[in-house]
């Protein structure tokens, strides 16, 4: 039987690729079991838990280069992020919640246009505490940002002796018709600059977001809700325009490996004299105890002004082991906690976490 | 260690495949950067954007076929569209939006079960204007229709010297116990007849839908929100039932390839004496300027009648050059706009276009 | 060009796996048409469908395993339900709502963590009548349990000449720092033992629902709303803590296979008298034809008391022939019928299903 040709449009339609397939399917499960206790103002409780992305957020993806020659190639990624120990999506109204990008690459470097990592995040990402853990302490005490963004377009340089740089911009695409037409679309714009060489990393990186709340200190303390924490600081502080800077690195001792941060956070609020500074550090050490066996420890500290008075602190350490069962598999064990302490007021919470997990690539 | 019994009877229940797999994996990831321009009664607003699917819907799927002798085949799709800008799922509510079904084909022609596209948009999507992108200028003026179809039951004719035919159907499976319980399905009847020989392509297609609103106007002017328009029209007009009938087709003289289409929409309100009627038309250019240089040119006309009184008119046009880098990679630069007149009044609402693509198959 | 190393840095953050993929991508797609008639106290409706998951659920998934020597093994599974009609996911909450674990695997036996099927489950399912059919009779008339279950560990033990045991805990992480603190967290914990030897398989299973309602009855008839059916009985009596034992097994006849089970429920009500009961049995043949067609007949019961009296009876009986095209692909045409009658009153409600199916795993 020949093939209906109605068939074919379909399948063409459909965009059916050529027959050796170009596709790699790819990811991450990151599962532990442990103890999370959460106390607000001396209220306490303590879940047995078992949680997804002790090390990293579990995932999966789809990705692909194409060589184009002439050193030209096209390059795609998508990426699911996956809350494992129940199925979830982690952002259920995203297909690929972490990455979905489409660009080319070349002697130029690189563009990705879509759903990409903010160029801060790719600096702030590569010095964590804590072997970059989703536990690190820096992730915990530090205030949050916009890690990726909807509408990206992304330049990477290409490579000169150790250093490389990237620029991310993107827009809301929110302006409209109704009477505030002439507001300006809310965007996320941001510049990262990387030297890598040998056993010195070191990293600088800005960001700046557009009408955008942070949000992030919540994130900080999880199991603790998001409405309770607000309750402790005074409203009105957490939406408008924010900045942040972040300057970081690492050096290998070989016997170990120190890592550490500075970051800046400022937010302004459209039309009113507030504002909301955030003086930040981080301080990690990665130490080989045997040939597959690593200790992480890492302390970070977030201390926030709003016009000049005290407003709160957040602080936050973990310690971890990670023992390599392959290239692919380790298990670990852990111990993290972040506290935020409001100032001038007996108001605090804090967030104890230990565990042991499983981190398995695929 | 023999494997656990349970766990085999789990394995078993899961539907683990034979050893070779016999998926495959595939996808398009198109992505634009350009300004989107809505005008509603000369209020108007630009957005610089970077958005999804300018020449095809950015997708993923799975497919496969298994030969089961004789000219029998077991064949599956599963594709979801995704908007490649934020990582979205078009539609969230589904895992696989575009199509999902399992059928065999054979000597007898092909059978698909499950989430189809229609026999009437097979016939459709293979003659719009501009390379059939979405961004074709029929696209952007035409009515819009049910493309797919959930529940859907389609034949698939052999090919006969050229010719096939297609037949779908699809019942809304929404009758109930209700009260109004004597009341039918809502459904979806389609018939594509499809000729292709050489450098001729000409289909002719009909589709039925019961209960169904047009909806489609709407979307065929991106940016402007859908209660904008409706408010620029008389009220009740926009549910009933609805026949589409498209004759269309295609001639390749080498130097250029012509493509045209009408079209004729007609919708009645049940126990009402109104109906909507449209004509429609659509004519396109597609000219290769060099080896990997195609040129396309499109505009697209519906004239909409309310009971016979004229109601309002939308036209479209656009214009794109693609340049291909491979067979799978594609760059492009499009225009495109879009506008909808009120008849008897002033009101009219515009959606203009244009950016730079890359359109990339896996 | 070299790499830029923050590219580098963002592959190596998303977890990029090794050159030789360890992923298999699976699935299985199940769709039958036919009719399914609803009747519910006399007042009936009959839809003409196409429905997914006529003999299995439709799915597609991700799994692997990674030889780390010393016969341990660590071992993931990804796996989304599909209704393949519409394209819909089961559940349109969870990324993969069937399951979602990694662990490892050795002499010890296997650990599993995430979602995951319980240990009831896996007694339960491998015993049903009918083919082990979603229409099953048991699966139509007895009570609905937690089959999978959010933050499991699992652990399953080596086989033993043909016996092997099973044991899942979940808890529901839903202590919190209200009032209510003191409140212990749900749960399920499940236990499954196995037997298999030649033509014996015999399983029994118990589970322990904590704070979890039956709900199930209402699955058992799909196209009656869960409100109507609720609407047929008193109230109050669904929520609580659920003690579900289950004694199969079947026996290999060759000529045919005997299959049949008992199962136990029983529900009590936090701070309440009241007790649900249920009392179900289950009985199917399954008959090989001819070399590639096998019959399946099964028949199955419930009957609930509430507080000693009788509440309620459901009874459904199964049909189905089932033709094998490979081992892969098979078509069915099947019957099924599910009845609830409550006791001392008129109410009934009846779901009556037949059709015919494809199903194909790939």
């Amino acid at each position: 039987m020949k093939k209906s040709l109605i068939a074919l449009a379909v399948m063409a339609a459909a965009g059916a690729a050529s027959a050796q397939s170009s596709v790699q399917l790819y990811g991450l499960a990151d599962v532990w079991f442990g103890s999370a206790k959460t106390e607000v103002n001396g209220n306490s409780v303590t879940n047995t838990a078992v949680e997804s992305g002790g090390i990293n957020t579990s995932r999966w993806g789809l990705k692909g280069s194409e060589d184009l020659g002439g050193g030209l190639k096209a390059n795609f990624q998508l990426e699911q992020g996956i809350n494992l120990d129940t199925g979830a999506a982690q952002d259920s109204s995203k297909a690929f919640s972490r990455q979905s990008w489409v660009g080319l690459s070349g002697g130029f470097g690189e563009v990705q246009l879509g759903k990409v990592w903010t160029s801060y995040d790719d600096v702030r990402a590569a010095a964590n505490d804590t072997f970059n853990a989703n536990i690190a302490a820096s992730n915990r005490a530090w205030l949050g940002y916009s890690d990726r963004t909807d509408n990206g377009l992304k330049f990477i340089s290409p490579n000169y002796g150790g250093f490389s740089g990237s620029l991310t911009l993107a827009l809301g695409e929110d302006k409209n018709t109704d009477a505030d037409k002439n507001n300006s679309a809310s965007s996320v714009a941001s510049l990262g600059l990387h030297y890598a060489n040998g056993p010195v990393v070191v990293g600088f990186a800005h960001q700046r977001q557009k009408q955008s709340g942070i949000g992030g200190v919540f994130s900080a303390l999880p199991g603790v809700a998001a409405a309770e924490l607000q309750a402790l600081l005074p409203t009105g502080l957490l939406q408008g325009k924010t900045t942040y800077n972040v300057l970081n690195g690492s050096y290998n001792f070989g016997m170990a490996k120190l890592v550490g941060g500075l970051s800046h956070v400022k937010q302004t609020i459209d039309g009113a004299p507030d504002s909301l500074k955030a003086k930040e550090f981080n301080l990690g050490v990665e130490v080989p105890l045997a040939a597959n066996l690593n200790l992480g420890l890492g302390y970070a500290r977030s201390k926030v002004e709003d016009s000049g008075n005290d407003l709160f602190k957040t602080t936050g350490y973990t310690g971890a082991l990670v023992y390599s069962l392959s290239k692919r598999t380790s298990v670990y064990g852990a111990l993290t906690q972040a506290k935020l302490d409001v100032d001038n007021s007996p108001s605090e919470a804090k967030s104890t976490l230990y565990g042991v997990g499983v981190n398995h690539k695929f």
